[in-house]
């Protein structure tokens, strides 16, 4: 699994690296990036799987690996992932399926 | 309600036009592009939600217009919505609070 | 056919008024922009529908309109600006559909 | 001065109405919008027309013209404003043009 | 001319895992792909230059390199292609430019 | 100080390739871009700034490394490219914080 592990080890480490700054707005950015996905009038599953079509639309591959972890985490199936990426791709066009390509791979290294 | 009205009188209207085209590509398009939002391992509520947040951080007011219908058909409530948003904006930035503004005036004009 | 008087009336008083200031900068991106559509390797009507798809794709419903003018002029058919119309629906997905009706309805003004 | 007073009276109606609701996640985004602007590393001129050319490139005109209120307000004179604008259509290319022509209007007017 | 087929091996299995999985809604749109390139009112060349500028306004390099592939099956050349690059850069501003020097890359490693 | 030769070097050389192919279109383009940052109403190192920001929200790591470059060179501090960053992240979103992780990485590199 270590494509996972390589992704996971730089987020953590260049996001270490930006909140010492200690720039007040991105830190609260940051925190405020927290908060949205708890538990609400949504419950965290539901708002992952937001998470994860918003980012497939604006075809952001890191933002879409961070919420496919998180899916997995919230227990969402690979069929139910995939009528997630189906609507991005059909909303977003084909100019999203390589960033489909890319999450498809990335699931499939979460399952191992 | 005629704001809601004349947007769906228009959509209707253009739609009708360009079917009658007979483009073979834009018919399946517009056929796809229905059954993206039919009940499967997710359900259509859900679903409509992905395609909401999905339309907002694309910034496109007709799409969440659209969508803000279908999550009100589908009983999705204002403190739900509110947190779609709320997704949507974060993702999508400050740039998004425009069209979040006219989300909310659409979404109250149809629970009038 | 006066939205597309009104359309260029305005397009013209305001780009009088962008190059009265003598930014040169504009000025020379201005003039830069016509020549890209003369007549070279690719004649002037493959390079208008190239304009179109690329504008409809960027959801740019001002430049759609403009290059809708110009194809017009270049000679081509409805059957054929349909098919610009499909390649950007299926490329861009169904977020461009909102400026696919806008641009079919400009067409057919186009055309009375 | 309609038009401006007409923008401004609708963004603080629908800001109020956003507020209301109670989302915390949308108010802190609210909140935080107004502290990156502050006096700091970096003036708060320097950082509207940051805000400006930002929103300009994103092709946002609402965002557009709350930052030329700004840069009107902080002193930026039409020259500048016109360096700012030619680099947003420099990096975003003749897209950015229809945003630029509603952007030098809605500065003529903020003007008079 | 290995980027090439580096490129062509990782689409072509990362495309047949994503139709394994019988997803409908991404099945058909992936067939629909394939259709919306065929002859029609306008040539498969055009269509395919057609999708490249479109694909590179909306910088995506896999798109680029796919209907590059597709160009010089189709025969055009050159001269031709950079024709449609600079459609591309005039309407997507400089930021499309990075992109540009990988399409050039591409495109001379597929004539070698 | 390896990745930053290593992009620089890159840079050169395919900038040199495709001007080289002499496209009138591209090749002033290419100039004007120059051009855009040159002293005048405001100066090259606010510029710079503007540059910078519109790069990030338009989500472009070579753009942004182009204009990290140029910023050091101006004498921005860190302290201030931080400033440059969060305007950019609270306008363009989350989307932003991968890129925002690259660039912070690469400014870090020029300053060794």
């Amino acid at each position: 699994m270590s494509k996972v592990k390589e992704f996971n080890e730089y987020r953590q480490r260049m996001n270490d690296r930006i909140l010492q700054q200690d720039n007040l707005v991105l830190k609260r950015l940051f925190n405020l990036d927290t908060n949205t996905y708890a538990e609400g009038a949504l419950d965290t599953r539901t708002k992952e799987m937001l998470g994860l079509v918003a980012s497939m639309v604006l075809r952001c591959d890191d933002c879409v690996k961070y919420h496919l972890e998180k899916c997995r985490e919230q227990g969402v199936s690979t069929e139910q992932v995939f009528e997630v990426f189906a609507v991005a791709n059909i909303i977003g066009g084909t100019i999203v399926i390589p960033h489909l390509r890319r999450a498809v791979e990335y699931w499939d290294e979460l399952g191992r």
